[in-house]
């Protein structure tokens, strides 16, 4: 099994993403790991400690996270994200992870590694957090801006399988994110893709509303990416204004601050659960292989579990399991 | 100045909205309020209190939560909501209110009161809460779920004047919700509304995102119906949960109950701007008077402060002024 990771992108390029690869080559001995990327400078950062699972591809050219991103792809063809995906696409490697430039990874997705036959637009999936952990998995957030109604069918196709082979869900529940639960509700877009969801080969729930997907009131999540990221950054600035306003509440005085420390860890818990961050990488599905975007903010936590979720679905079979069922159509 | 109410809508219709009425009326005795429904109901809630500012118009039908809007709309024509609007429509009120069914009083403001000249799509707006108090105007929130750009330019200029007229504000800064802050971000409506706000007479600040609402990054919020009821269900659903569960933090032991005495004045009054519902009506802009969507589940002081709001819009002749603006175009 080989995983190229591009080891120049995200904040904390090189030094943490080739510690983390280092650590997970180190658990999982039968993942060859490809880092791309300085091999002067990825040296430095492995030491004398490299394994024999660990190998490095020297690439000249870095993408920055202010490069416009089909002109980045198309012109670093020396970049550590484009040549990761080269990897992908000539067969040497079965996934590749970038904390890079998110629009650049998706370009890659498409330019480079390639788009799977019969897929229109590829989707970028992340596991939105919930109550009780299991997650919800959203897609697209963001990778599509203007969906028509067969991509949300595709995405509910490949969220679905997703879920089993990931998750090992037996009926993985999907749901249409709407403006309200009843059927004929919404936009052109979401009125046409009830239509089409209802006789797809899904457990289709119907519509749900954003309110409810922290209580996880379907396992898939089906969105356009224009909705699906509004969602996703309401979520997210919700919460964190919250959270914030709380520690100013519990900083007030002598005495917050000791109901600050009785409830603390608790709370601590409660924020890590919502960061969506924590939940591991996002999948670019619909591509001829596996592509996934960690968060700009990566460290050697965040690497070694894309790691350990790229072998799952190398396993798995995920991405070929998508291809049978999206040609089977 | 007359301001009709549907009596009969809502989920505590008619008693605590005939209660509103009643200390609105006794508080405001210039203005004269026209109750619209099942006169012995309102009656008996009236009691013998009633001042000289309360009118009763019957009306024999009421449009119920469950009925398909533009169907009830054009059948009911004896239901409150109907009648109150033609009142508006008649010029024999200034504005009504309603805590009935969104979708029926969506339809009654564009069908019975009738669509303002120049105005191809009304809007559902809503004050967001923000940190400061102050609050985000956003608009359209769920009225026209498949906006075009010329919609979102027209929210744009009806937002301002609100902003203006309402709230006093020189030059309210106007955002677009969008997935990025960069120009040329988002899908292509937000893309084609980005050219048109550019060169409109308001203060456009650009794209924004849906994380920084609540620190209020704007004061008029541009969004498709569509994305904005995403986004304010993502909010509220957010804030719901995570209250939710801090209170099963605090109540999880009997020093966690000690730490909850202790900050809970605070965190309530936290949840409490957070609850948008709390920040009065939301009125349909881009119709012939004024429309004012109350929640379902408004008290005594939410249709009071709903009176507040419309009498405000009057004074400042909030619905001429945008008339003005529109033709003006």
């Amino acid at each position: 099994m080989r995983i190229a990771i591009d080891a120049m992108g995200g904040d904390h390029a090189p030094s943490l993403i080739v510690q983390g690869a280092l650590e997970a080559a180190l658990e999982w001995p039968a993942v060859h790991l490809i880092l791309v990327g300085d091999k002067a400078r990825i040296e430095t950062h492995l030491g004398s400690k490299r394994p024999s699972n660990i190998e490095i591809l020297h690439a000249e050219d870095v993408i920055g996270p202010d490069d416009e991103p089909v002109k980045a792809v198309r012109r670093k063809k020396n970049s550590s994200m484009v040549m990761a995906g080269q990897l992908v696409r000539e067969g040497k490697a079965e996934a590749m992870l970038s904390a890079g430039n998110t629009g650049a990874l998706m370009t890659t997705g498409l330019l480079v590694v390639g788009r799977m036959e019969g897929i229109e637009r590829p989707a970028l999936v992340t596991m939105l957090p919930t109550m009780d952990d299991k997650g919800v998995l959203a897609l697209d957030l963001g990778a599509n801006m203007d969906a028509k109604p067969e991509h949300l069918l595709q995405y509910a196709i490949m969220g679905s399988i997703y879920r089993s082979k990931m998750n090992g869900m037996d009926k993985p529940r999907v749901g249409l994110l709407n403006v309200g639960t009843e059927a004929m509700k919404g936009n052109e877009l979401t009125k046409a893709a009830y239509e089409l969801l209802e006789t797809a080969p899904i457990h289709f729930i119907g519509n749900v509303e954003a309110r409810d997907v922290l209580v996880r009131n379907c396992d898939v999540l089906i969105c356009d990416g224009f909705a699906g990221n509004i969602m996703l950054k309401a979520m997210e600035g919700t919460a964190g204004t919250l959270f914030k306003t709380m520690r100013d509440v519990f900083t007030s005085s002598l005495l917050s601050k000791l109901a600050a420390a009785i409830v603390q860890p608790k709370l601590r818990a409660l924020r890590n659960k919502m960061d969506y961050k924590e939940h591991g990488g996002a999948p670019l599905l619909g591509v001829n292989g596996l592509v996934v975007k960690c968060h700009g903010s990566s460290d050697v936590k965040a690497v070694k579990n894309a790691v350990r979720q790229a072998k799952l679905a190398i396993e798995s079979n995920l991405i070929s399991s998508i291809a049978a069922e999206i040609s089977r159509k």
